[in-house]
């Protein structure tokens, strides 16, 4: 059914969520940018079920968001690592945690990212141009280039 | 289950998701955040069944993520609008938006943010302490007063 599914939608943001938007598929994500783990290192710090995380590596791996990177020559130790793609992900996860911290977290944040300045990272977004901050308040969307009309925006 | 649901997990990534992860969820803080909407243009712009869509706002607006808006004292025109917290879902839905520019748009970005100043915002990440741009390269996870340490970070 048109319109039914992320994928019909002209929109980077469904895009997007076609590609990582699937439960859990962010928190393996999230133990990936802090280091390169094996599949029972993930199956073991997540707590979620095999299969779905057999799906979602599968899926992340097709995609070229994760590759994988043998250890001493054996299949069964593989250690899942991001790409570059995969690297770029981090302002998402990024986001998700500055609210999450801010809305969800009674007891002060879980975890702090901290850049390598060595002060905290917080989440700061500027527009590129003028490099002042950027909020739902001082944008406005307008049609780009990979616009199709006949699909909704 | 322990560690099978994101609510068991001590991470403001998770308690995110936990709040917007659900599929159609993040489509519909974006509808909102380009404006208010009543309930039948959601559905004629998302084009997802009428039982999803009340199924996501019901929890939005238990969330405090979205309120509603009485039109002309007629309920049935309720008009939704994001809360101050609902707004603050913008660097999410930037961040989302920038990678599938990158990665998921061949034909180039279907719709541009322009900022304030006139000019793209594209999705720029900077420390807040340093103003240096920010990337997965660049930080490190360190624990938070919030952390748990009987629960998986």
């Amino acid at each position: 059914m048109l319109g039914s599914d992320y994928a019909t939608q002209t929109c980077s943001i469904a895009r997007a969520l076609e590609a990582v938007g699937e439960r859990w598929t962010l928190l393996i994500v999230r133990e990936l940018l802090l280091r390169p783990s094996r599949f029972t290192d993930l199956l073991r710090r997540l707590g979620i079920s095999r299969n779905i995380l057999i799906s979602r590596l599968t899926k992340l791996v097709d995609l070229e968001i994760v590759h994988t990177v043998n250890y001493a020559h054996n299949r069964d130790w593989n250690t899942y690592e991001l790409t570059d793609k995969g690297k770029d992900l981090f302002p998402i996860i990024s986001a998700l945690m500055a609210w999450g911290d801010r809305y969800a977290a009674p007891n002060g944040p879980p975890a702090i990212f901290e850049h390598s300045c060595g002060h905290p990272v917080g989440h700061r977004l500027v527009c590129q141009t003028c490099d002042q901050p950027v909020s739902a308040e001082t944008i406005h969307a307008v049609v780009g280039p990979g616009y199709r009309p006949s699909r909704p925006l």
